[in-house]
């Protein structure tokens, strides 16, 4: 068993300077759990910052076999934490145990997954131009791209995943994959689930020789201990899944640095959910079964929770209202997060509910407990919706509004006014779809991700996911939080002019020695260069 | 010949509406060009941008093929415009037309490796996941990724490039390219040269079908036009090639929108250069000709121009510094872009040259002239450079500071203390290398760019540029403003998630129509999906 100490972790020392302190709650019985967690000082947020600056400078010359290593051994680690993990976890969140060694699962395969595309290589967008002399008017000099780590990355933990977004989420296995060394700032809502991955973390680095500095771990608010880490100058970006309060107001501050960095903060999204008319008509089940499930799977906290069901009145519509009621019925709520995620769920609740222009269409089951919130289906028309453009914000929790349109150029019109989101679903069947070509036309340029006859709740791990999407669904709609593009994030280019062979990073050596894929005057290859 | 009319052009249409003018000047006579110009209005900047999210509904659906046609139709009436667009540029500029002609060239190449990029097709980064039922514990999905344009660009002229980083230059190609519609605010120092280049591309959006509104041209002030245009709503991203002030202005007017947008203003670099111990012995002619020419080079009126030349005392840097003295007293300045550059120069010059702690090394030969700037080299110590760290600002025009350290310890603190810069230069035998990994290290982490034994004057269009760097060089490290790769300045990814395939772009239809580079399940490949 791991002791949870409740300290900050600033490399390889443990610290323990702040004063202040917090414990954290079992959401679902209310208890105060045992261990008591310091805040970081300002100071331990500069230490944590000039160490990472500092192991950055060593990192940063790490072979991508060395990264993977370190990415590889933080699986073995985390594992190695058994149930303890999973316990601690379910203790602080009140996610059942099955999504939370499921949510595991999840993190690990990420890890594996930026260690196996580090073990390849070809990621780093390899360019190389052969210089040749006798060309007219000017001789053309050797040139040589590829990508490089940007330097210290703070990544904020969410409450929603413990794991996956957490303090081995994705940016963090992203940014350590870029030769980017992270701090974390922890979630105050699981800080016991946070110290012992960070440990986790920590031993994989003393295993595999890391320098110290390279991961860090500081506990403390957001707008204190949060702000100070964005603002300071040895920090060049940061990631956060967080609200669109917590992410403007780091956004904000990042900008306004002497040296402005890059944020990227996936902050709400309500992924709006269009049924085509055949499909209203054909698909009812399955349509009603699985739009209820994803409303309240997980009660209502993900990111990617449909929160709009928009769909053009026909003559199917009046069954299909009956069969989702049902099947709504039938759903149920749960214990939330955090004692603030629940009551903001409550108040959001209650003053939709008094709302003339809003019925509440549907109840889930009510659950008594606390912190649970109970799921709710509203309904309105596209009049409406069309006056009241704030029905579209997240409320986020087991929620979801139905629009029913009057028309096909009423539905266009709703997604046209749309903002960013980080999904958009069309349900159809082929016709539909054919016929409907100018509303993907215009999801597309709404959200991250388009998808087809599914549900948004359940985002693949893998090289081809968009999990982003234009502004507000994220402050920098050019990224994507999961799958092996968010590298990206964490890089920039640099390129060698005329440099000599020996002196390149092995990646644009002349033999190729690591046979990855290269852009070698405009050709894509693998061969070496003669 | 083709007729200046001094109007906006607004998609395919005049407008002259503004009552404000202004003239372009001959910088090297002050004759006041025949041309008048009017400013564009708050009403011409919104028609203007209207016209653009319109137009970006219809281009962004063009293919690849569709949309290299009209690029390559834009070379074509461009070189149409003949003599009139150089003698045209040359007067508005003051620069050589040998010069011109090489930048029309270079413009004209620009375009047409964009236009292949387009045929090629696989620079969209097409990813595809493919679905597996059977996988447990739940089934894998169909997702399928590739990168779409923004929405519309503003993209500002830059005085110093009429051609090249004006309205048919980097940022307008690579906006393009990319699926975008393009607004360019014209630089009021080669408003005409810009009107001709403007009808040019009108003409070709003409003849290739494109839509109205795919490409406009306004005149004004930037705080006046230029903020208008980058806070309008329709507005998605923001090109500049221009000072730290203008470039900063924009960046913050940009970040504080309702919906932020991404501005990618290059600001401004010294480009420092060093010479290690031997080379300061060996190669003592080749880089003081090559010193002297390239700070020299087009009035130092390049963004490359390199403004500090820093080595380490030897027994040979006497010698070095006669030679390099005897170099620079040879080269001449000449007539630069606008009075108000010629001004800046002057005053920043004089001021430098009252510094107790700056020696007035060597001069250029004098010219006589309107607006003609003389070459000044400076000296300084290492020491004086340490606590004087505004000798690294950049002064436009030809002049540089040189600065000998003391020892390799004080060379790698100046280098470790330098800001972001577009690029880097090391004059180094291979035994200097090899010694100064250290060096050369720390440099790839200022800058966009390494040059080894060269000058960074001058740089190659091609797949492996970066030309760009850490703030405050560029507001956005990780893009480059020249090269294929800038394409990426205006795009994000989108996903489709179980698509029908005969709904997805072709790029991502199982049988590859297009024949693209993608990347199937990890594996990067041609072939087609079974």
């Amino acid at each position: 068993m791991v002791t949870i100490e409740g300290i900050q972790l600033i490399g390889f020392d443990n610290s323990a300077a702040g004063n202040e302190h917090f414990s954290s709650i079992n959401p679902a019985t209310g208890e105060v759990l045992q261990y008591t967690f310091r805040k970081a000082t300002e100071s331990e947020v500069n230490i944590a910052s000039e160490k990472a600056a500092s192991a950055f400078q060593i990192y940063r010359r790490k072979s991508g076999i060395e990264k993977a290593i370190f990415l590889e051994t933080i699986v073995d680690e985390i594992q190695n934490l058994g149930d303890q993990l999973i316990e601690t976890c379910c203790a602080e969140t009140a996610l059942p145990k099955a999504r939370i060694e499921g949510e595991r699962s999840r993190t690990l395969h990420q890890l594996l997954m930026f260690a196996a595309m580090l073990r390849e290589g070809s990621w780093l967008d390899a360019r190389i131009e052969t210089a040749d002399a006798m060309r007219s008017p000017l001789p053309k000099p050797d040139i040589r791209y590829l990508h490089i780590g940007l330097g210290p990355v703070v990544v904020f933990g969410a409450s929603n995943f413990p794991l996956a977004f957490s303090v081995a989420g994705g940016d963090t296995a992203s940014a350590l994959a870029a030769g980017c060394p992270v701090i974390v700032k922890a979630h105050s809502a699981h800080p016991a689930t946070a110290e012992l991955v960070a440990k986790a973390i920590r031993a994989a680095a003393t295993k595999t020789q890391m320098p110290d500095g390279i991961f860090s771990l500081l506990h403390g608010d957001g707008q204190v201990v949060g702000i100070k880490l964005v603002t300071h100058p040895q920090v060049k970006a940061v990631g956060l899944t967080g609200s669109f309060t917590a992410g403007k107001a780091l956004y904000d501050a990042a900008v306004k640095r002497k040296e402005p960095i890059p944020v990227y903060a996936e902050m709400g999204s309500t992924n709006p959910v269009f049924i085509l008319p055949e499909a209203l008509q054909t698909q009812q089940e399955k349509i009603a079964k699985g739009f209820a499930a994803s409303v309240t799977l997980g009660v209502g906290q993900f990111c990617t929770n449909p929160g709009l069901l928009v769909y053009e009145k026909n003559t199917s519509a009046a069954a299909f209202l009956q069969r989702l009621a049902r099947e709504f019925e039938n759903t149920s709520g749960g214990p939330m997060l955090t004692e603030i995620i629940f009551k903001s769920y409550e108040q959001r609740i209650a003053h939709r509910a008094t709302l003339q222009h809003l019925e509440v269409f549907a109840d889930g089951k009510k659950t008594t407990g606390k912190h649970c919130a109970d799921p709710v289906l509203f309904k309105t028309t596209g009049d409406i919706f069309e006056k009241h453009p704030d029905l579209a914000e997240e409320i986020f929790g087991p929620t979801s509004t139905i629009v029913e349109m009057e028309s096909k150029s009423q539905l266009l019109a709703a997604a046209k006014n749309l903002s960013g989101h980080l999904t958009a679903t069309v349900h159809g069947t082929d016709n539909d779809l054919a016929s409907h070509r100018d509303l993907l036309d215009i999801l597309e340029q709404k959200a991250g991700r388009i998808v087809i006859n599914g549900f948004p709740t359940g985002v693949e791990v893998c090289h081809a996911m968009v999990h982003g999407g234009p502004y507000p669904a994220t402050t920098d709609g050019r990224s994507t939080s999961v799958g092996t593009a968010s590298i990206f994030r964490f890089t920039r280019a640099v390129c060698f002019q005329n440099m000599p062979d020996q002196l390149l990073p092995a990646e644009l050596q002349n033999e190729n020695p690591l046979g990855i894929w290269r852009l070698v005057n405009g050709i894509r290859t693998k061969d070496r260069i003669q």
